[in-house]
C-alpha cells in the first residue's frame, strides 16, 4: 500500500540519528581539512580562522541539535538582510514593495548593471542595492541607534537571547572598505529612492550587517520562518512563507538557482560564512563555516545543507 | 496542543470544497468578461479565443477536480519545456549541465543578452535558448520524428492519454514566425553549444511547443513531479524535486520571483496560456487562458493559481 | 586644372561673410524662438534664461567673429574635460592612460554599465566616469584650491583673459543634487582606481565644471587644439591632436558618432549648452544656447556648428 | 614668420621620401618576424600565410607608392563594408539612416547586446550588424547576383581594375562557419528589419566579405573617399566626408577610438589584415599583413598606419 501524505511527509529521521548525521559530516569536513579562504574585501572577516565548522538544527518539536562550533558566534551579514525585510514588512508592510522588486537578478550580489537598466528599482531586497532599500525604510527618518536598537530587539527576541549584539569592529571595518555599496547608495540617491541622508543609511547598514550571532542563535530566529509550532514570529505566517519563497529565488545572490536546486531548501547566506535554511514546517537551520565559494557562499555551510537535506529527505519540492 | 507535522501538512481543503471553490473562482472570471490578449506573435495562437478558461487539480488519492474549459485541449508551449526536460534528463542525465546552467536569468524569456555575456551556455533549461538545448540534447542526432515520438509516448503515458497530439498547424504557425529562435540557435551554433543542424533543431523544438493538451491532461502529466502516490514517473524522486526547483526559480521567465513570491508553488507556464503549478506531495494542478500578462503568463492561470493556493493553504514554504 | 591641395585646404570664405553667415544664423534661430529646456538636474543650470545664443569663430589669423551672446558667461561644464585633460597630460603625460581609456562608450553621460563591465576603467575622458579619473590625476594629492588654481591659470592663459573665473553658486548647486557622480567616485573606488578622497574629488569636480566662459573666451581657448599661429597652447601639437581624436569619438556623449558625420569636425559640449569646436588648422570655434536636445548638447550648438561647419566647407574629412 | 595655413596642409614628405620610408618599415616588419596569427574563424583566412605585408599610397597627383605585397591580392572582409555602404547611400539615399544608426558601438564587432538593447537598429553600418542591414538595403529584392555585379562594376570603376573578383572559396568557407551573422540575421528578421530572406542576404554578405583586392587596388579605390583630384567618385563629395566621419569613429570595431587617437585618420581594417586609410584631400592608403591584434585589427597594418602618419605629418585633426 503506498504511503500516505501524512507518512510521507513526516520527518524520516528522528533526534539521534541527527545528531549523529550532523557529527559525522563535521567530522569528515575536519578530517578534509581543506577550509577555502574567508571574504576579503573586510579586514575584520578576512582575519577570522577559516578552520571553523558549526551546525544547529531544531525541529518542530523544540529539539535543539549542535554539532561543531554551533555557540561561537559569527558575523551574520547578508543574512541579517532576512530579519530587516521581516522587520520592514512588519513596520510598513507591502509598501516596500514599491521600491525593491522580488525577481532573482542572474547578477552579482553588488551589481549596479540591473539597477542603472531598471532605473534605480532594485529587482529584490536580497542583492545590496535592494537591501540597502529595506534598511533605508527601516530608518525611516529615525535615528539609526533607533531603528537599530528596534532591529536587535526583534531579533533577540525570536532567538531567546538578549546577548546577541553588533561587533563594532567589523562594522567599522567595513565602513571603511564600502565603495561599492556607497555607490548604490547614492545612485538610488539619484534615481528619488532614497529617504534618509546616505551617511547615516550606510552606517545603519553596517551596523546591521556586523551582528554577531552563533548557529544555535541562528537557527532559532528562523524557527518562525520555518513555521515551527510557538515559534516567536516577527511576521504573520503568510509573509513568512512569502520571505521563503524570496530566500529560494534569491538567497545565494548568482548561486540561488544552484542552492535551489541542490538542497531545495529556501536559505540565506552571508559572506560571514554563515547560511540560514529552512524546512518549512519541520526544521530551521543554521550552517557557519567560514570559507567560501565562488559565488560569495559558505563552501562548507553549502555543503552541509545540501548533506543534511538529502539525509533527512527535507525538500521543499516533495 | 500543537498540531503535529502530518496535520499541518495535510491537505486543509476537501474535494467538494475545492470543487466549488473552482467554479466560483471561474464564474467570478466569466463575470468579468475582462479576458486580455493572446500572444500576438504566432498568428495560429493569436487567432485563439480568449474567452476561454480552464482548471483541473488531480489530488492525491487521485481524484479530478475539474472546472470550465477543462477538458479543451490548447497549445502547451513553454510548459512542453518542464517534458523535454524530463526526458533528456532520464535520457543523458547531469551530462545535460555541461550545455545549461541552473540559475534565474533576470530577464526576458528570449533574451540574446545573458547568452552573449556566458558565452553561449543559457542561464537554465526554461528560458528560450536554454530549452533549445534541451531539445537539441533530446534529438541527440536522431531524425526529428523518433525524437518527438519518444517525447510525445512518454506524455501520453504520464497523461495517461494516448490521444494527445501535436497541432501541425500551430508549429507551422510558429516556424513562419519563429526569426527569434532561429537567432538564438545559431547564437548557439556559433559557440558550439549546438549538435544538430539549424532547420532540425528548429523543427523539432516548435513542433515541441505545439503540443496540445487540454488542463485535465496536463494535470495528470504533472503527477510525478508531485510525488503523488502511484503516479507513473519520467524521472525518479529526486530529479521530480530538482525539476520543481527549477520550475520555481525560473519557471515564469521574468515573473518567476512573482509567482514564487505570490504563490508559492513551482510552476511553469507557456505563451498559449497555459500553466502547470505543483503542490508537492498533495496535488498537481493545471490551468488556462489564453489572455497574457506583461510577462507573457497566462493573467487568469496566475490569478487561479494564486487564489487556489491560498484558498486551500498550499504551499512549498510552509 | 584642378585645384592644389594649398587651394582645396585654404577656408573657402572670408572673415566679412563668415560674420554675416554668423549673424544670419543667429537672427535665424531668433526668429523661430523655440528655444528648448535647459539641463533641470542643476537647478542653477535649470533656471537659465534658454532664449540665448551666441557663436564666436576665431581665424588662423587672429580674427575674432562673434555673434549673438557672444560675450555672455555661462557654465562649461563638460566642455572643462577637454582643459582638465589637457593639464593632466602635460602633468603626468601618458600615465593617465592606465587609469581610462580611450574609445567612444556606446552609452549615456553618466553611465554606470560600462564601468561594472570593464572593473572600473573608464571607457575615456570626456564621459564622467573617465572625467572623475582625470580630474582625480589633476588633484593628485593636492589641495583642491590648489589643483583648481592651476587649471585656472592655465585657461586664463589660453584665453587670454583674466577674468574667467568659477560660479560658486553652480558649483554648490551641483554638489546638492550630485548622488549620480558621488556613485561612480565610489565605484572606481572599490576598484581601486581613485587616488583622492571622494569628497575632495566630488568637490573639485563641482568646480571645475562651474567654469564660466563666454563664447568668445571659449574660442580664444581652443585656438591651441586648433593649431593656430602663435596662439598659447597647454600641450603639443601631437598631443592637441590626439585631443582633438578624442573630441571627435568621444566629445559628445551617446551622439558623438552623430556630430562627427554631420558636422565633421572634433567637438566637446557640455550641458550648459556650450560647444567647442575645432576645424584643425583653420578656425576655433565656440557656441552657445541653453536648451538641450535628447542626448543632453545643446540644441541650437550644434545647427550652429553644422551650418557654420557645411557653410565654410570646413570638415575634418576633406 | 608663422607658416601659413596652405604651407602648413601640404604633404611635408615627398614622393621618394614617402618611398623610402615604406621601404624602410616593410624592412623593419620582415626583420622583427613575430607576425602575429590570422583570423582563425574562417578556414580558408586561418590557412594564410602570415608573413606577408604590403603598402600601397597614392598621393593628389596620382603618384602610386607601394612596398612590400603590394600587388598581392587578399581578403578585404569588412572593408568591403565602406563600399557597399557608398554603394547603397548611392541608390537609396538617407533613407539608410531609418534602418541602421551611426554612432560608435562600444562593443566587439559581432555583438548582438546593443542590438537587443536597441530593438533591432544597428548602432552603425560598419558593425557586422549594420553591415548586414547595408548588404539587405544593396539586395534589395533583387538577385544576389545582380546585387553583387553592381556593387563589383562600382568597385572596379573606382578602382581602375577589371581584374577585381570574389574569391568563391573563402566565400563558402564563411557561409560554412558563419553561425554568428546567420544569428544576427535572424534577430534583424525578428525585429522587422530584413527585407531579403536571411538565406539570400547571408550568401550575399559573405560573397561581398570575399573580394579580393590588392593594397594598389584597394589605395587606387580611396581615392574617391580621399578626394583626391580625378579620382571616380562612388559618393558627392559631401556622402564621402560623411563616410570619412563613419570611418573614424566605428571602422576599427572596439579599437576606433584607439586608431583615431594614435593615427589620427579615418580607417576601416578587415579580419583579412586589410587596412584602407585615409588622409583627406592627401592620400589615399592601404595596408596589408594577416596577423591580428585582439580587436580583430590588422596588427602591422596598424602600425604602418601608425608610422605612415606620424612621419608624414598626416592627420585629419591639424
Amino acid at each position: 500500500m503506498a504511503e500516505t501524505e501524512a507518512e510521507r511527509r513526516r520527518p524520516t529521521i528522528r533526534a539521534a540519528e541527527l545528531r549523529r548525521l550532523l557529527e559525522d559530516l563535521i567530522d569528515e569536513i575536519r578530517a578534509a581539512d581543506d577550509w577555502g579562504v574567508p571574504a576579503q574585501y573586510i579586514p575584520e572577516l578576512a582575519a577570522v580562522d577559516p578552520a571553523q565548522v558549526g551546525a544547529a538544527v531544531i525541529l518542530a518539536d523544540g529539539t535543539e541539535i549542535v554539532a561543531g562550533d554551533a555557540d561561537r558566534p559569527f558575523s551574520i551579514q547578508s543574512v541579517s538582510k532576512v530579519f530587516s525585510l521581516a522587520a520592514v514588512l512588519g513596520r510598513i508592510g507591502d509598501d516596500l514593495w514599491r521600491r525593491v522588486g522580488r525577481e532573482p537578478s542572474g547578477t552579482r550580489f553588488d551589481s549596479i548593471f540591473l539597477l542603472e537598466r531598471e532605473g534605480g528599482r532594485p529587482r529584490n531586497p536580497f542583492i545590496n542595492a535592494g537591501a540597502l532599500v529595506t534598511t533605508d525604510a527601516l530608518l525611516s527618518g529615525r535615528e539609526p541607534q533607533q531603528a537599530l536598537s528596534e532591529l536587535m530587539g526583534l531579533i533577540r527576541w525570536i532567538a531567546d537571547d538578549d546577548e546577541i549584539h553588533i561587533d563594532g569592529a567589523v562594522a567599522n571595518s567595513e565602513k571603511a572598505t564600502g565603495h561599492r555599496n556607497l555607490s548604490l547608495i547614492h545612485y538610488l540617491a539619484s534615481c528619488d529612492n532614497l529617504q534618509n541622508p546616505p551617511e547615516l543609511l550606510f552606517g545603519t547598514y553596517v551596523h546591521q550587517c556586523a551582528i554577531e550571532m552563533s548557529c544555535r542563535q541562528l537557527a532559532r530566529a528562523g524557527r518562525g520562518l520555518a513555521g515551527l509550532p510557538r515559534a516567536p514570529r516577527m511576521v504573520s505566517p503568510i509573509r513568512a512563507r512569502r520571505i521563503n519563497a524570496l530566500m529560494m529565488t534569491c538567497g545565494h545572490y548568482d548561486g540561488s538557482g544552484e542552492f535551489a536546486y541542490r538542497v531545495g531548501l529556501p536559505g540565506k547566506s552571508g559572506v560571514g560564512g554563515g547560511i540560514l535554511a529552512i524546512a518549512p514546517g519541520i526544521a530551521s537551520i543554521a550552517l557557519w563555516s567560514p570559507g567560501l565559494d565562488e559565488y560569495g557562499n559558505s563552501r562548507w555551510g553549502t555543503w552541509l545543507a545540501d548533506r543534511i537535506a538529502q539525509a533527512a529527505g527535507w525538500s521543499a519540492f516533495a
